[in-house]
């Protein structure tokens, strides 16, 4: 920790402030600046705690931490990047995921054709909601139970693994005995209960990052979920919200550069969701390929116009199979890199 | 609604996107622009799924609704203002309503204390969080049921009505036995699950805006809770994320009278969250008094160097007196306002 | 200066780094912490160029500058507040000046009528634009040197002290010719010649916060003024640009007292651009008062309707007339407050 | 325009408002909805006083046009691409065009020993400022005359065109003498005068997005270029201004499938002000391919650790040099599909 004194403070603060210190276990270097005094604090402690206290004090100006605030998730405690196998594929590992399918799980008919669609197409998972978080209150939020067993049998039928929301923490098993990964949704990313709980179960998780999540903040929601004992957490860039209005989010994208310097958990990006519209995302999935993600997610519906959710940011198949095949150049220089990236 | 094609639509596309308005029940109105084709839709229908379905269409540029999404919290379906009687006091009457404790029920001698100093400077209401939401895993998490029963207790011995956060669904019905206004946090502002199970208890909820919650996301959120059963709904803006960062969050104080025309619902203002500053606070409670607002929520505690969270912003018990003398002749013009006020 | 090596920096690099500051005239604390190296540079020297020269270096995590980057308008630089005599009043006074007029000064009719207006209603300073910035170049863009003539001539007329913006270095002489204050607007916050130019003049300036200015930046913008040889500067805060889009901007009133911790420089609000709706005017003006600024300046027009700009946010002479007798009971308290405050 | 009356609005209100428009040359559609009333005006006229003279008026609830406020930059105006030739490159042509040199001209060695670097790494424009927007005035401002003369050396010395930065209306034709392209910096986007007098003159202009500008405003500036008389302006995404504080800014990515289909103007991305640090430049140029941009620009310098500004985002010659071979294969997809792409 480095701690600011504010100016002017005097003899006694100063060592109120280094004894302090000292009292959560960590030693002091006190330095005399031209205007204040800086203080390096080393050691370690309750550093959360320790710098509460030490902003509390009328005499300190600012105090820092130095170190991460997360642990299990930094690229210094896994030296090899995690990879994360589910149905036949591995998020992670040496091929470019697409995660694929409709906002909701509408009707049998609707999820099987969609499957068979992601699957041809190239599709490694399949997605679906059963359990909708809806803005309002007045709008369709899913057929819950009965929507897991179509989504587990449109998978199983055409190959490929599939992943739901899971919304509260009470659904946390049922929606776990249906999908291979547990999909928490931007608006609970700090859900703290919820994350807990799916650190409990022995499934993978995507962990959307927050509408307005630093990447810091991300990256603790995902130790919640590891330090609690699941090791499998995928993360999710789907835009943030910004002053502007074109499109419904802005992709960070250099944020998969970024998480790659400082964790070793998979990043996929979801252009579905960042652009909020049909027309903009195969332009989009080629730079998701092109900066290094692991994966993507976006939306396909047989049928956009009477899709009872995110009609207008889901592809119809034919568009999915355009946007998969205008991927193929991309995917080719991925697999060339990945193939020579030595695990670091 | 108001729909605009785009420029060079169709006839054949005008023609189908009429037939699909008129399908949902709305009458539509044609419009031929210099440019382009606007069409309006009147009448009534399923208003959200119609626009997701207009907007999927390759020949829509644009459709947006013309009337609130929301419809119990709004302005129109009440014309008085809503006033909920908790404790001794009504938020939302006539009197401004200061909450007022420590981040966190720590000690039986802690709350105890803080109860008398929140009551002896004036404050009506006593906060004191039990399940605390923290950003870290590795952050004090709360004393949950036995910080609950300290906060009755306190609160009872000094004459407070008590108000705490719930985190998840299965604990509301417990802390709704210990409390008189139960918070939803800011980072649960679209739980959706949660705002549903609020809504079916016989408790105000406090409601505190999102990081990046719009207003009219707020009052969606408070949708959820007033058409679940529960009309009892108090708004708190508490500061939203932007990009500066001198203080913790920016107090978007303007919230207060643009609220006041959209909802019948009580709003108030919590400047510790949105200055994360001690020093800072005492002179924006004056601001918001003077805005209008129906209260107010800050964090007082015996000891802020020592509290196990949110020590920065937490006013010692002499600043919090401090705060409330010079509160005094600001709320002298808020009452006599008040006293004035036509219901409208 | 704090500067954090990387995990794992060698002790070569180490030493280069602090080879390289203590070329810059700096003396080095090289502190071991549990995880990293971290240096503290004492001293004085080229700092900006020191921490661009180190955050190059690959060996380097983060360098910060522990002292404020600006030095003239600083607190610590001068220990009274500045205080700014215009015409028959004083910013940063003991009166909260207000500062009204209509956008853009449109005909001698319009200008006369509103200075009327201003004075009759206790306003102290005539503002008008005669050079408008608009965002469009097809809207209107001011009467110039005409425009300046009669906004003096209405002042002069009724007692007022005028304003006017200045938008370009070539124009910063004529302008100063015929105003008593040069505003510098929001979008040229950062124009540097152009705060150059002011900085050269005897003519206080207003300088107003950009849209996604940091308070930092705006006192750095105060900075090349006062550097340049102008002492006299007005900071306005207008409101910031967020993802809210129910009023134009969001106010950050929470400046008003972090701004009197970090600087002597007059603070005054804007609550017309910074709500851009004429109706919730009155009531963020009483919080103007109540947080402490040293005034406010908002818009009035004869007939808003038929303004050529800003109509939405002018008050009617009528409405500003009620605004200024709202605030009354508050301005009271702020005298009372003003008259007791020790110089500090 | 569609004009969305208050809720309750009289007859007389409405009708006076029909006849308000009807004054600015419109024809009026009035539609009685459910709630309220919907007037649609349909005709040619003085758009945005009529706009902001209807939204003054109390009965009106809101305002907005149809049409896009920007019309030479429009996609409509102008159906093939637009395509500006500098030194032996075209911009918005068949050739992804990589614009690299330093932050700062800083001595003729430097900028010499850069341009060679640059041309022989396949870059075709050099870059390099000799007036420098600093926030802070005590930081290295520039070499002015000197530095542009040092710049156009370098660039015919080795077969590149340059673009410097014009900071001031007074140095246009200055700085126009010496360069191929006048950069125009994001703090100067809503400087109208300087947009007004670039203008008109006969000199390619790259316009930055501001950090908190949207894309319709960007539009809206590059139209004030096009509109006094040059057409040739090319678009720069920086980065714009959020809360996330890992990266410098947040790369806007979707801007560049957006302004495509708003605008026939070519646009370029600017990894190095985006991301501030250089080592995620490599991976975030590849994207910057992938996206389909019409070029990039980035800062290269012999030595970034001794750079006068930047060094932090300079790329070493070496850094250079593999960044542009890594573009290689992406590069040969983006030429393919240029080459097929029907000018539309």
């Amino acid at each position: 920790m480095i701690i600011s004194m504010k100016l002017g403070a005097t003899k006694e603060q100063i060592e109120d402030i280094c004894k302090r210190i000292e009292d959560f276990g960590y030693r002091v270097h006190s330095i005399q600046g031209e205007e204040r005094v800086v203080i390096a604090a080393v050691g370690t402690g309750d550093v959360t705690h320790c710098l509460e206290s030490l902003r509390s004090y009328d005499s300190v100006e600012s105090a820092v931490r130095i170190s991460a605030p997360y642990k299990f998730v930094s690229r210094q405690y896994r030296l090899d990047r995690t990879q994360i196998a589910v149905g036949n594929t591995v998020v992670g590992g040496d091929e470019f995921v697409v995660i694929a399918g409709p906002c909701s799980v509408e009707t049998e008919e609707q999820i099987m054709a969609t499957a068979e669609a992601v699957a041809s197409a190239g599709g490694k998972v399949l997605r679906g909601g059963a359990y909708k978080p809806r803005t309002s209150p007045y709008d369709f939020q899913g057929l819950e139970e009965e929507g897991l067993k179509l989504l587990r049998k449109a998978g199983d039928a055409h190959g490929l693994a599939v992943i739901t929301e899971v919304m509260t923490v009470t659904n946390v098993n049922l929606v776990a005995e249906y999908t291979d990964i547990l999909q928490i949704g931007a608006r609970n990313v700090q859900n703290f209960p919820l994350l807990k709980a799916v650190g409990r179960v022995d499934r993978p998780v995507m962990l959307k990052r927050g509408l307005s999540s630093t990447i810091k903040e991300l990256l603790l929601s995902a130790e919640y979920v590891v330090s609690h004992g699941n090791p499998n957490v995928i993360l999710c860039e789907r835009g943030i919200r910004t002053f502007e209005t074109e499109t419904r989010n802005v992709l960070d994208i250099q944020a998969v550069p970024v998480l790659n310097k400082l964790t070793h958990l998979p990043v996929v990006l979801d252009p579905a969701h960042s652009s909020g519209k049909r027309d903009l995302i195969p332009q989009i999935a080629c730079a998701c390929v092109a900066i290094g993600a692991d994966g993507m997610m976006v939306e396909t519906h047989p049928n956009p116009e009477s899709a009872w959710s995110d009609g207008p940011q889901s592809l119809t198949f034919d568009g999915f199979k355009k946007m998969m095949d205008g991927l193929k150049p991309y995917l080719q220089i991925w697999q060339a890199n990945r193939a020579v990236a030595v695990p670091s």
